[in-house]
């Protein structure tokens, strides 16, 4: 099986122009079929808050009701992801932004209503596995958003870590899939001000004790999950770091199964 | 050779959500090989109201400054084309939606500055007639809003009409391609209260001669070069009337040799 490199980079590497820059020249630079999938909560709240819009969180999530969807599929699908592939196609690598809706790329469900209504939110149930081959077969570099569709006409905003994920699993039927999840951070810190904390790798009988200790900020708590789910279904290799992981070594955290 | 449609939606068409599910009920009944261009300038009017901001006009064109081209990605390419790829997905219809910079699909050059600058424009260049015909080999449909890219990480708006017809013509070596102009209008109106005053037929020494005579509305020229172009260019047949006319056969406009 040939090497895949799926890419999740928070959006804090993709709002400022220039750090954006730095992460897709890294990027850019991975050799063979590869995926980038990305989030941009904050360009969101940033034109939310320019429409008089106010973000409702619950538990550190965001409820997305019809005018924060609208808000979703402008600034992920339109002028991130656009920004994103034209920034790639000049550093010479074959972009194709995809919402999920694209090509029937990536199926989900609204959210069943239980304690809390999230609103227009999927749980993804398919991923065309097929249509993401065709492209990495093809030398195009597949780059998506978090949305996906319902197959009935909605839209729904998904989690990008966990599109990450999904997406690893199920490619990595075809791939040996290196899947790593790019943030400001250099991995997971027991104290999130000192980088000398770095956990450098982390099993889930690890995680689930640092879970109960809390040593783990709640942030992290659902990217971590995301990550054990690929690790466990079939990923070959799972890391959280820095942008510059993804061409040297540097210190990160390595998810063991 | 195949038969190709490529339908060009005007904004119209597109806006009001009932309308729209009209259009694209019109649209996904074609078969065979189709695409589909559509424009989008209403919803960006409309988002840049709601965030103060004005939209600068010199001879009914829109000058795109970058406030303006942000807009344009994120309504053009993200909220009416992943509303409408949604959409066309739960009529069956295996839509993708694209911009110029996805896939490097249609490349063009910033419009130089000469009396008017018309800010971020694009004047095109390229078309990938190998992707779009890609898709259509593997029974995707391709659904391209007007943005297109530089090659230098720079998107630009681009005319709807005139990436239409560029399509089409670049496809027109691999295709018959059918061009249709979808708009409110049944065609050519030589009085535009007056739907009687269709004309049925349009050569380009008539065009000329209403030209002369003021019998053509200022919006309408534009529009009309686009067809001549496409027609002179080797596009198999170009036509402009209502949505029906994609599986009727209504009064429009048919564009002649």
């Amino acid at each position: 099986m040939a090497d895949l490199h799926l890419i999740k980079a928070g959006g804090n590497l993709l709002e400022d122009s220039e750090i954006r820059k730095k992460f897709l020249t890294h990027f850019a630079l991975l050799e063979g079929p590869k995926i980038l999938v990305h989030g941009g909560g904050k360009s969101a709240t940033t034109l939310a808050a320019k429409m008089g819009l106010e973000v409702q969180m619950v538990d550190g999530r965001r409820i997305t009701d019809r005018a924060m969807l609208e808000i979703a599929c402008m600034t992920y699908a339109g002028l991130l992801n656009k920004s994103i592939v034209a920034e790639l196609q000049a550093l010479d690598c074959n972009a194709i932004g995809l919402s999920g809706a694209d090509g029937n790329a990536i199926r989900a469900v609204k959210r069943p209503v239980k304690e809390i209504d999230y609103g227009f939110v999927g749980d993804i149930t398919k991923i065309n596995t097929a249509l993401f081959d065709q492209f990495c077969q093809s030398g195009i570099v597949p780059v998506c958003c978090a949305l996906t569709h319902d197959g009935q006409g909605q839209l729904l905003n998904t989690n990008a870590d966990t599109l990450a994920a999904a997406i690893s699993k199920c490619l990595s039927t075809k791939y040996e899939v290196y899947l790593t999840y790019c943030f400001e951070k250099p991995g997971v810190l027991l104290n999130i001000e000192d980088s000398n904390s770095l956990v450098p790798t982390l099993d889930r009988t690890h995680f689930e004790a640092l879970k109960k200790s809390n040593q783990i900020v709640a942030g992290m708590i659902p990217k971590l999950t995301n990550c054990f789910d690929a690790i466990e279904g079939g990923v070959q290799e799972v890391r959280i770091g820095q942008m510059e992981l993804l061409n040297q070594t540097i210190p990160h955290t390595k998810i063991q199964l």
